[in-house]
């Protein structure tokens, strides 16, 4: 890693101001990113991004890292920022909010880092994917996460609920959107610690067959319930998705679709398809979407999340639920959910990283910290979205009266409909 | 008009069972709409469509109007039922979910009417068919419609609801849905008689802009609005929606997007686009859909609605919210509902034709009955969805935290979201 500021810098320093810094590769840099309330350093020159005050400076330790972030803007920003070469000075989620703006109007820009995906979701690939970012010990996730560990969009009935409760608000709210019943039977494919297939056993009386990749976190999940004497009604397996083959009343699927990849929308389809009973059954899928089809970040899919791609709305529908042949029934957007959530993760994070608590090296810990607030400020800036799809078998007899009961203490969405 | 059973058919007669007709061309009829609870009669042969006792008699007056049915069922059916060539001895309704319901297992079936929709959509194509469906007298219309003349799907908040407060409750789902505040402005596209568009003036204090193509019901929503002092609140504009160029808060458009025409997708997303305030506007379109991507009833499109389509849920936030740089905040899907409104219509109908008020023709009345009890099977049977979607400009600031304001007395959704 170098620190050294390279000798020409010195020469060009500029207190601040839109002209004032003259080193080119800052004033590439600017014109990149596109007008922003940002200021970028070098050494000693500085450069402001527009003509509104900075949120925060982006200085770099060399022009190595300067350079890398010209030609690719995605990959190198996350690896130089985890290194070290890149220090934001100033509020982080500001500074990158700031940054997805400006390069919201930068049309192309996202689509330099575009990866070759091809091997990445067949099923010996999905488990490598998913080996590798939740198999990094159910110790790291607990010093940041709920203390049941839900890692998918809280949902905040009031802005100022604790994490824990906004987390239980959202197994409730995903529940209550199923219309679960004491005694009927739901699939759950990617069921991460097992939190939601617990609770609704617990909550709702149903019974759950729960599946998912990551072995750490099925064996969290098997001893949690056999600590919470549920494991007479909560199967947890160790399995693909598209091994599923159980007809159930519900199907529920909460952020895993964005780990599924397009070329395997149909196999999802195929398990919704043959799972679902076909005349009482409905289906919610929750996952983080997006307005326009674009690829994810290409820093997050090739460092965090292997394999991610967070779909359009459309694209989920054709892609996944019109070839399951299910009649959409209710869509809602959480986006600002997300945000709050990943505050309150980042904020967590933050504390253990400074308390000592996070293990792993340096540059780990910076990853995770620009992966957090990077993700808080594409939910803020509407970069990412957060679903929640509501579903029913096409021409189903089932289909609630309207969403009150989803908001009055009542049991949630009434699926056996007065009939007009 | 010919009523004259085919000589031939008498000496077929069976009683009844699936295997009691012999008549040909009944047992291909029974083989291509599929099993279903169905009997055809002809003359004295007669067959029953599957196992289960049938729910009414498709009676042939002739053998000619049983032939169109095989070869071009959708558009024969209807002018045969219009022409008095094919009775049914039982509940319309009833027979023709049945048969939409064996239809739907028969793949092809549904395409054979297609039209060429090319000239539909042109401004000059789009006036012609909006005169031949809404100009047809608004007296007609108030035969059977609510005292507000609304022509699209009311929200019945119980299934109790008389079909004049349900709309009223509808209008108010919508601007509640929209969060809409005194002072702020609307653009209407498609606008009907108006009662929309006066409901939110007068309920909300907002100012709107309100477009129809229709001149008979453009003078009428005028008219109204003098009458009852809106006139310096509302403003109706007989034109194209393509013509709308009007800075707003709310853009609404409620039972339009079915005459737009896909072609015409890209130009309401830039009506939308060039309308909607960037950063705290919304809007809302209320659309009949379908699950799969596939033309309406041929002869709906042919004799009844010119040029009209249903799009999938998908198609529409491809083609028209996408294209306009919206993200989707909200969909709810009022089957339902739908299918109960259009039940009030057809009671209040046969009422006025029972009465003798109704005019027209017998065959104008005949097929005005089959569509309205056709366009009831089809919601009751999942052919076609009602999507209420709302949405928002792509990062926009506003976003509403919950739904619930919409279901406990409050405004509606707030959008001005407490930031996270």
């Amino acid at each position: 890693m170098r620190t050294t500021a390279h000798p020409a810098a010195g020469s060009l320093a500029h207190p601040s101001g839109r002209h004032g810094g003259d080193d080119p590769l800052l004033r590439r840099l600017a014109a990149r990113v596109g007008p922003a309330p940002l200021r970028y350093g070098l050494g000693r020159a500085t450069l402001t991004g527009s003509d509104a005050a900075p949120v925060a400076t982006l200085r770099f330790r060399d022009r190595r890292a300067l350079l890398g972030l010209i030609f690719d803007p995605e990959v190198r920003f996350g690896d130089a920022f985890a290194e070290g070469r890149i220090e934001i000075e100033g509020d982080l989620v500001a500074a990158l909010v700031a940054a997805y703006r400006a390069l919201e109007g930068q049309r192309g820009i996202r689509w330099l880092g575009r990866l070759r995906t091809w091997r990445w979701h067949t099923r010996r690939g999905a488990r490598a994917n998913v080996h590798r970012h939740y198999d990094l010990g159910n110790d790291f996730y607990a010093l940041w996460l709920d203390e049941q560990l839900v890692y998918t969009c809280a949902y905040f009935e009031s802005p100022d609920l604790s994490l824990e409760a906004a987390q239980v608000a959202k197994m409730d709210l995903v529940a209550r959107k199923l219309g679960l019943k004491a005694g009927e039977t739901v699939v759950e494919a990617g069921c991460g610690w097992g939190a939601l297939a617990l609770h609704m056993a617990r909550r709702y009386g149903v019974r759950v067959l729960a599946s998912n990749l990551s072995s750490e976190q099925i064996g969290y999940a098997r001893e949690r319930a056999r600590r919470e004497g549920l494991a007479d009604r909560v199967e947890f397996v160790e399995a693909d998705y598209r091994q599923i083959d159980r007809r159930c009343d519900a199907f529920v699927s909460v952020g895993m679709l964005e780990h599924v990849g397009r070329g395997s929308y149909g196999a999802l389809a195929r398990v919704i398809a043959r799972c679902l009973h076909p005349h009482h059954g409905r289906g919610l899928l929750h996952f983080i979407g997006r307005d326009l089809s674009r690829p994810l970040n290409a820093w997050i899919t090739r460092r965090i999340f292997p394999g991610a791609y967070a779909p359009a709305l459309d694209e989920a529908l054709r892609g996944v639920l019109a070839p399951a042949g299910m009649s959409v029934v209710d869509v809602e957007n959480l986006r600002p959910h997300y945000a709050a959530t990943l505050r309150h993760w980042r904020e967590r994070y933050e504390r253990a990283v400074a308390e000592g608590r996070v293990g792993f090296d340096e540059r780990f810990r910076r990853a995770w910290r620009l992966y957090l607030a990077g993700s808080e400020a594409a939910f803020r800036t509407g970069s990412l979205q957060l679903f929640q799809v509501v579903f029913a078998p096409h021409g189903s007899s089932a289909a609630p009266w309207t969403r009150a009961g989803l908001y009055r203490g009542e049991a949630g969405l009434d699926w056996n409909a007065p009939k007009s």
